[in-house]
């Protein structure tokens, strides 16, 4: 062990959300957890460093599904509906993106989530490869697509021989303390023909990668593939894109059969109440598929849209929206959310080496200290109440510290390893010329 | 004039949300603004103290509804059934409530808000009187209903008879500023009998006084009112409620027929997104409502079931379930949602003193500093957007300054007048009582 975590209460995001007083949390030299649960049952510290932290300690957050570096267009033309918003403003400021925009963009992008303690990003964007360079250089994690679409001026065979091109190389996994998963970034049904959808299920799958898919997320948008297909579900099997490894971004407009063979296939669902409340795509029917096992997280969306890269809110909405949806107040518990935005999101990305702090994880973890009126009733309510006012009062407000792969990236609120006043000046050069 | 704040951006909440650039706000003798608009045609400055503030003016946020001394309850039983969540937990934490810990609880509520950039709310809950003490020594501004309802040892005769006790002695107006407004805090149509709620709407009626009222909240609780009176604004109606000042809190399930006869009335609604979406509640009709011209303002409802105080988180949930509830995602604006919590909430409580940024308005003011990746945009970018980044991306995180009637009531993201580490350990101190 190298380093020893201490505090009044740890959170594991065991699959029972338990809630350990006197925790402790040991980090090996790998940056991996090697122990995490009371102090009293702790092994010797040696000749660790050990941390005396006054708060809670969780694990990372995991947003599985993100744009990050859309921070370059936040709150353009908002108020715009959809498609007018896409074609007049986010369209045209996207075509004169630079691969240095995107790294600026990722940079202070990576650094918004890590102040707000989430360590991990599923991402979709253009530039991947700046982006896997910003990531590296904030010090979170990210599990990356390529990004393959069908637009003019872009061919979607190329994008995926460029995937291929670079997982050959790179690997899949890269990065001290496996910072970069590569994946493929399909955009989606109704932006690609059923042609590339293939290709992709066959590149992927021969190298064992996470295909990350936009499915059913507003009403009309995949009603072709419906006619044609019985569903983008369907459609997704029917092409063996659910035989390998797949993440389905929003996924709000699912019939049971839908439902039933995303469980079947083992497929994940990135949900993002956020984003689909605010653009009015609708509801996903998160308590629907919890009880059939699909393993589902938590996705902030891009920050064009959403506008903010803090997962704390959508770990709010999750239980607002299914409670709405299904009208009982006791649908998606504070305990469920909180485990929705961190295991959930682990295990929707296929992940079993981040998102809760058992012995053998990376030590991704996120000291939420207590000086907030949000914890004055104290440390000594019952584990349900403290969990309560972690995730309906507090959220990102107290995040103190973060680290990735047991290295602090997070100290006293701010980023260790980046100048956040440089990141947020860099954004805001690149974000005037993609305005102009 | 006594002294002018002069920042980048002042946004007054004038109906068409302007935003003005390089704005000035001057605040009198009295503490009232005496000028707000841009620094070109600002007035002589004179001898008054000149503060250059580095981000966005705003009017403090109006909360129209709270129960704020429920900061002794946070979290406790969130995840029960309502009716069990009531009878197991929150009635018997109540009965033991002293007229201190609701002190207690009030202070570290209003320092909460203030904090949060509230500096006016509206408050139903026991002991008034020393909720009225805590608002003032904290420094900010409260509606405050004397409660009346109908429960086994309380007497709703002898509250309305204290409640005109109070007006008549201390007036309906009173504290350096006009802190406090007194009011009628009738509990509900289902916890109290018909006669009750005729002596309320005379007794308020011939003060000139408020009546703060729970309306429509879920979806059954009301049964016996539709069945008996048509609705609940008809009973209220016929009473002679709606003839007199009356802010109907939650308004959820509503028909055409009760909105027209809310907006043919003047009566006020307080939009409780949070609160409704949390417990299952319903989608209020947002939209409907303020077609109908229905002053709207936004609640927290009280802390135990929402779970903070952050108004903020309102100004994004009202816009998202409205636009899911219409599937319109240009429905409520995010100008519209700034405007509902400040001018909004003044109409809905019939104040013309607060709310908004116009000479003779008393000067509570907010500042919201730009160092944040919410701005990392600049204010370069057209108002709409800057608003966006200001609603959905920054909320609460950047509250810095705060001010009451002209009197700085938070610096630098502290309460001036108050202990905020002291008052969070009398709350522990007393939630500790309350659960015992």
């Amino acid at each position: 062990m190298s380093q020893r975590l201490r505090a009044p209460v740890v959170l594991p995001a065991d699959p029972a959300c338990s809630v350990v007083r006197d925790g402790v949390v040991d980090v090996d030299d790998t940056g991996r957890v090697s122990y995490c649960g009371p102090a009293a049952t702790a092994p010797p510290a040696a000749g660790a460093r050990v941390a005396e932290l006054p708060g809670i300690l969780l694990p990372g957050l995991v947003n599985a599904h993100a744009h990050s570096p859309m921070v370059l267009l936040r709150g353009m033309g908002g108020d715009l509906p959809l498609l007018r918003w896409l074609r007049e403003v986010i369209w045209p400021a996207e075509a004169r993106l630079r691969p240095d925009d995107v790294h600026a963009g990722m940079l202070l992008g990576a650094v918004e989530m890590l102040r707000n303690g989430v360590t991990t990003s599923a991402e979709m964007y253009f530039h991947a490869e700046r982006m896997a360079e910003a990531v590296l250089a904030a010090g979170s994690r990210v599990v990356l697509g390529g990004p393959i679409i069908d637009l003019p001026g872009l061919d979607w065979r190329s994008m995926i021989a460029e995937t291929e091109r670079w997982i050959d190389v790179d690997g899949l996994v890269f990065g001290a303390g496996d910072r970069v998963e590569l994946s493929y970034a399909a955009h989606s049904a109704y932006m690609l023909p059923v042609d590339a959808l293939r290709e992709i299920a066959k590149s992927a799958s021969a190298r064992g990668a996470l295909v990350q898919i936009h499915v059913a997320e507003a009403p009309d948008e995949d009603e072709r593939q419906r006619a044609e297909h019985g569903s983008v579900p369907r459609l997704l099997d029917h092409v063996g894109l659910l035989d390998g490894r797949l993440i389905a971004a929003h996924a709000v407009h699912l019939s049971d059969e839908d439902i039933a063979l995303l469980a079947a296939r083992g497929a994940g669902v990135a949900h993002c109440p956020g984003s689909n409340a605010k653009l009015a795509s609708g509801i996903a029917r998160l308590t629907d598929l919890r009880n059939a096992s699909v393993p589902v997280g938590l996705g902030t969306d891009g920050p064009a849209s959403n506008d903010d890269l803090d997962l704390w809110e959508e770990v709010q909405l999750a239980p607002m929206l299914a409670r709405l949806s299904t009208q009982d107040s006791t649908a998606v518990t504070a305990a469920d959310a909180l485990l929705l935005a961190t295991r959930g999101g682990a295990e929707a990305l296929g992940r079993s080496d981040i998102g809760s702090l058992e012995p053998g994880r990376w030590a991704d973890l996120v000291h939420v200290d207590l000086d907030d009126p949000a914890f004055a009733t104290g440390l000594d309510v019952p584990d349900d109440q403290l969990v309560a006012n972690l995730v309906w009062a507090a959220g990102s407000r107290r995040v103190r510290d973060v680290w990735v792969a047991g290295e602090q990236v997070v100290a006293e609120g701010e980023a260790t390893r980046v100048d956040r006043a440089a990141a947020q000046a860099d954004v805001r050069t690149a974000a005037a010329r993609l305005r102009a």
